[in-house]
This record gives structure tokens, C-alpha cells and sequence, in this order.
């Protein structure tokens, strides 16, 4: 089986674009605001979106099933208050709960949050249980910065962030650390800020010791790591100049990647730097990179090809790569796999 | 020759530290300010903290020259006004020069510039004419964050730069793209603002076109081009969703990258994706990673190691990327090297 761990509902049907402009428009008017209810997607629609895209592609590439959460970009948590962000990310949620319920042998729900600057994360926890308990959601998409480039929030080692980490730890579904939408000119969202996140994210989990009191808990730094694997000797010294274990024990254990890597040269470095059990397949197709490679022919988002192609991978290590790691690291996953007899 | 492009100098002499200290505590009333004179450093003070430190190092590790410039993470532009920088800038610049006057075969001197959060980059000007007329500067160093993690300048792509960048083509001399301390607790300086900034000075120049404007403007961006050779494909991509040319004629014949890089697979990476053209030679010793690797026995920054260990580069390339890159890149270091007969 091939699970890919990162994939969003990029091409969700115009009317959830539309729905949300209209609560962007009422945001200084709070009786303008649209009801949730209000928006009306048929299953007819979303089929539609999702065979003519992620399915279609899923089918021509050979990949099996994808943990679908929200368009990253559009969660914007920047943009209004709580109750924007709950609203927005109820209905997020929910559409890509259908799409899991019209394929549940293809998509697996993941779970957007409604963050919000300033707010307490533990405000987030009723629609994490919500997407849990009712849609199936075997993990979560955790926003490090919900301002949106501003970067004002705690990092993530502070008690800050304890409520949704207790919830993870309960439930035990992993995080993936994924920001939203840079509202900075000097920040490009998929260029800059994505990266960036992933990069600094790694460097707070590497200065701290959240680990020491959440020793289940576990995040997936997506698109390869950010910088941190080709910069793993950087990584390694200033784990050492802090007085920290090896990054082995001080993280590896809680600590995953994924292969969003558009090139053959980053996947190789990858899986020769990173321990096969910390590498999971993913592809964020469709998403941030949607061409057709010249120097390959092939997509740049078509990441199985490097997977395939690598040479630091045995056929024993790709299955972990491909399903394994998935199933550990996502353990209701396996277990909804396991219901399916998968 | 081997030429190190990157390094700083930060065993300066404590009384360097105090006078800062006295800038710093005296903010708040001007009346305390040090003056610039009164810091005294003798030439055996110097020699002392460059003999014992750099100079050891570069011996122990057979390198020739070094391009040198003030400690990065004590620029601090974020702190006070344009005074504060000015004068700081003004005793930093002036005692790498000394180190050069010292050691003329082993130090050139390399800007800082007295850049200061929302003040005009043109005000930088006074000093960088200076350190090249004066000191015989070969290059400076620019910072597109002088806030210190807050990150409200424009992009490099801004005409808010371009009096910098006028004067860069005047005297044909590049800029390494290089950030300060950070300011905020999300962003560990060496281990997140660093690499970070980096990615995202690379992807603000994707984003533009700002050598068409200028078209002998050179860039060099540190720590092995932060996220952005890792992530070369993801960057292919994004300039073809943007559409613009092919890296290699937007931005090739303007950007390079440092060897910065603390472990053999991250070098090995670089050489492989970026043409031989674009490399230099940069250890950044002694820096932010200073320990000694317990997977090699060798020192994380000794990169000199994994330059001539990487399967890429051929005896051609290797000339390159230690020497013959850095005399083309820095012009006025290729003559300051002719006129010692090098």
C-alpha cells in the first residue's frame, strides 16, 4: 500500500470560496456574518473535484490512499476572530469528512484547527474531539504561527501549547506543523513561510524538552523537514552546544518527516541523513508545485518516482517509507485500515 | 589558494563587548553615550584573539584567506536608532580593518553597514564608501531583516533598497545576505532566523526581477543557500508556476551560495544541484557551530573536508569553488590579491 501522509483539498468546489468571502466581507459586521449551514455543497460536486484531480492523479501515479486535511493556505487563521476561525474550520472539517465518507478507501480525514491569534489553544480542543469522534480524523494540522508571518505565538515547547498536546497524547494522533498563509510581503506563503516554519519549528523542538513530558506525543515536519536535514550537521553541532542528547534520542523518537521534496537530489539527502523510521511518503499533491518538471517530464509533486528511484532505500525500507511508518505513526489510521481489512 | 568567503570576527576583544554594553545601557540617555574614541584595543590584543583563534584554525586546516567581518549575531540593528548602528557599525568595521592590516595575506575586510529598523538604507551609504575607500572592503554585508526577527522591511526586490544596490554596481562589489541576533523567542538566531533568512532572501529574488534593473548585482546567500538547494525542485517549480525564465538565467548569474554547510551529505547536495559556478568556499569558523563532530572526530565547521571529499566537484572544480569563484564574485578581492602579487 502506498499512504501519503499530506495532501489538502485544494480544489474544493467554488462555493466554499465563495462562503468564505462573504465572511471575510462581514468580518466588521457581525449580522452580515454567513450562517455555516448556508453553504451547500452536493456530494455530486465534491465527487467531481476529487476524481478529476487528487483521485485522478492518485490512480495515473499508483498511490493508494492520502490523509486529506483543508487547503493549508486558505485555513488563514490570521484573518478575524475565534469565531471566524471555528466557523471556517467547521465547515473545512466537514468537507473533507465527505470526501472520506464518499472514498474510504482513498482519503482518511486529518484535522484543521480553528486557531486564532492570541487565543488559547485550548479553545481549539471541541472541534479537534468533534473531528476525532464524529468524522474519523486521525491526526491534526497545528499552525506554530496562526498569525500568519507575524510569528507572535509561544514556540512550540511552551505550556502554551499543553491543552492541544494532552488531547494529541489522549487520542494519541500526531501533529503535523503546518502554517497558513503569509500576510507578510517578505514572506512568500509556499516559498518562504512553509519552509521556514518547518525549519523553525525543528530548531524550537531541538531547544527544548517537550519530549521529557509528552514522551508519546509526535509531529510530522512536512516538506522534508524545511532546511533541517540538509543542515543536519548544523543541526547535530547545536544540539551538542546546548547540552542536549544525541538528536536521536532527544527527538527522533517524536520527530518525523515527510518527502515533500520536489527533486531527486533533496529526496536522496533525505533518506541518507534521516533513519528510515523517521521518513514518511507524501507528496502535497495537489498543492504548492503543480508543473511538469522539463528536466524530468514528469510532475514536480510526483514524489513516488524518488522514493522509487533512491538508492539509500531497500525494497523492506520503502515499505516502511510507503506504509509503515504511516501506520505506526498514525495509529488510528491503522486502526481504520485494520476495520477496512487493510 | 583556498579563500573562505565567510567569516567573522568573533573573538574580538572584550573591551569590544563593554563598549557595546555602554551603548546599550546608555539608550536612554544620550548624555552617557560612549564615545566612538574612547574604546581602546591594542594591536597585540588583536593578534592575540586572531593568532589563538582564526589564524590557528585556518593553519590547522590549511586555508589561506579569509574574508572578514563583524561578528553577524552582534550587528543587533534592531537595537536603537541610526546613532546606535552608525557608531557601532563604525568601531566594528574599523577593527576588522585593523585585523587586515595585521595580517594582510590572511584577512580582507568585509561591511557591516549601520543599517537601522524603518530608517532609510541610503543613510548606510557614508560608511559602506568608507570601508571600501579607507579599508579596502571587498564586499558588505546586508541585512534584510534589520528589525531582528520582526521582519517589516520590504523585500530585497524593493527600490526601497536600491541605493545600496546602486552603489554595490559602482564599486562592483556583492552583498552575502545575513541576518542578526533574533529578537524573538520562535526564532533561534543560528538555528532558525539564519537559515531562515536565507530561504527567504533566495525566494524574494525568485519572486522578482531585480537584476534586470541591475544587472551586475551579486548576491551571496550563506549557510549553503538555507533551505533553497535542498529544496531545488520545490524552486523550478515555483518559478515556473510565476513565470519566470529558467534559474539558471534569472538568478544564477547573480546569486552563489557558501559552503556552510556542517556535514558531507549537505555538501554533497550542493554540488550536485548548483553548478560548480555558483559555490564558494565559507566555513563561517569560528561561528555558531564550534564543537567537534563524534561522527567524524573533525570539527562541524572545518567544511574544507567535505569540499574536497564530495564526489562532484573534480581538481577544475575544486579551483573554483576555493578560489577562482571568490576572485570573480569579489573583483576587488582578485585585485587586492594581484597587487600582493597572487
Amino acid at each position: 500500500m502506498i499512504i501519503d501522509v499530506h495532501g489538502h483539498y485544494t480544489t474544493a468546489p467554488p462555493a466554499l470560496g465563495a462562503w468564505r468571502d462573504l465572511q471575510v466581507a462581514a468580518l466588521q459586521q457581525p449580522e452580515q456574518r454567513p450562517d455555516p449551514r448556508s453553504l451547500r455543497i452536493s456530494d455530486d460536486e465534491i465527487r467531481d473535484t476529487i476524481e478529476r484531480n487528487q483521485l485522478a492523479k492518485m490512480r495515473e501515479r499508483g498511490s493508494d490512499l492520502t490523509l486529506f486535511s483543508p487547503r493549508a493556505s486558505f485555513m488563514a487563521h490570521h484573518i478575524g476572530d475565534f469565531r471566524t476561525s471555528s466557523d471556517w474550520a467547521a465547515i473545512c472539517n466537514e468537507l473533507c469528512a465527505r470526501v472520506s465518507q464518499l472514498y474510504p478507501q482513498h482519503f482518511v480525514p486529518v484535522a484543521m484547527l480553528p486557531q486564532s491569534p492570541g487565543v488559547d489553544p485550548a479553545t481549539c480542543i471541541p472541534e479537534l474531539e468533534r473531528c476525532v469522534r464524529d468524522y474519523g480524523c486521525v491526526g491534526l494540522n497545528l499552525n506554530p504561527d496562526p498569525s500568519g508571518g507575524h510569528w507572535n505565538s509561544p514556540p512550540l515547547t511552551d505550556r502554551h501549547w499543553y491543552p492541544i498536546y494532552e488531547k494529541m497524547v489522549e487520542y494519541d494522533i500526531p501533529a503535523m506543523v503546518h502554517v497558513s498563509t503569509s500576510c507578510k510581503a517578505c514572506f512568500h506563503t509556499t516559498g518562504a513561510h512553509y519552509i521556514n516554519a518547518d525549519t523553525t519549528a525543528f530548531m524550537q523542538l531541538l531547544q527544548g524538552d517537550l519530549f521529557a513530558d509528552f514522551p508519546t506525543l509526535k509531529f510530522l515536519i512536512p516538506h522534508g523537514g524545511g532546511a533541517a536535514p540538509y543542515h543536519w550537521g548544523r543541526y547535530r553541532g547545536l544540539a551538542q552546544e546546548l547540552k542536549k542528547p544525541l538528536l536521536q534520542q532527544h527527538l527522533l523518537g517524536n520527530v518525523f518527516f515527510d518527502t515533500c521534496v520536489y527533486h531527486q537530489p533533496g529526496i536522496d539527502l533525505l533518506t541518507r541523513v534521516l533513519p528510515v523510521a523517521n521518513i514518511l511518503f507524501a507528496s502535497e499533491m495537489i498543492g504548492a508545485v503543480r508543473g511538469i518538471d522539463p528536466e524530468t517530464g514528469h510532475a514536480y509533486d510526483d514524489t513516488k518516482r524518488f522514493v522509487l528511484a533512491t538508492p539509500h532505500l531497500n525494497e523492506a525500507d520503502r515499505f516502511q517509507v510507503f506504509e509503515g511508518n504511516a501506520r505506526r505513526v498514525f495509529p488510528r489510521l491503522d486502526a481504520t485500515l485494520k476495520a477496512q481489512g487493510r
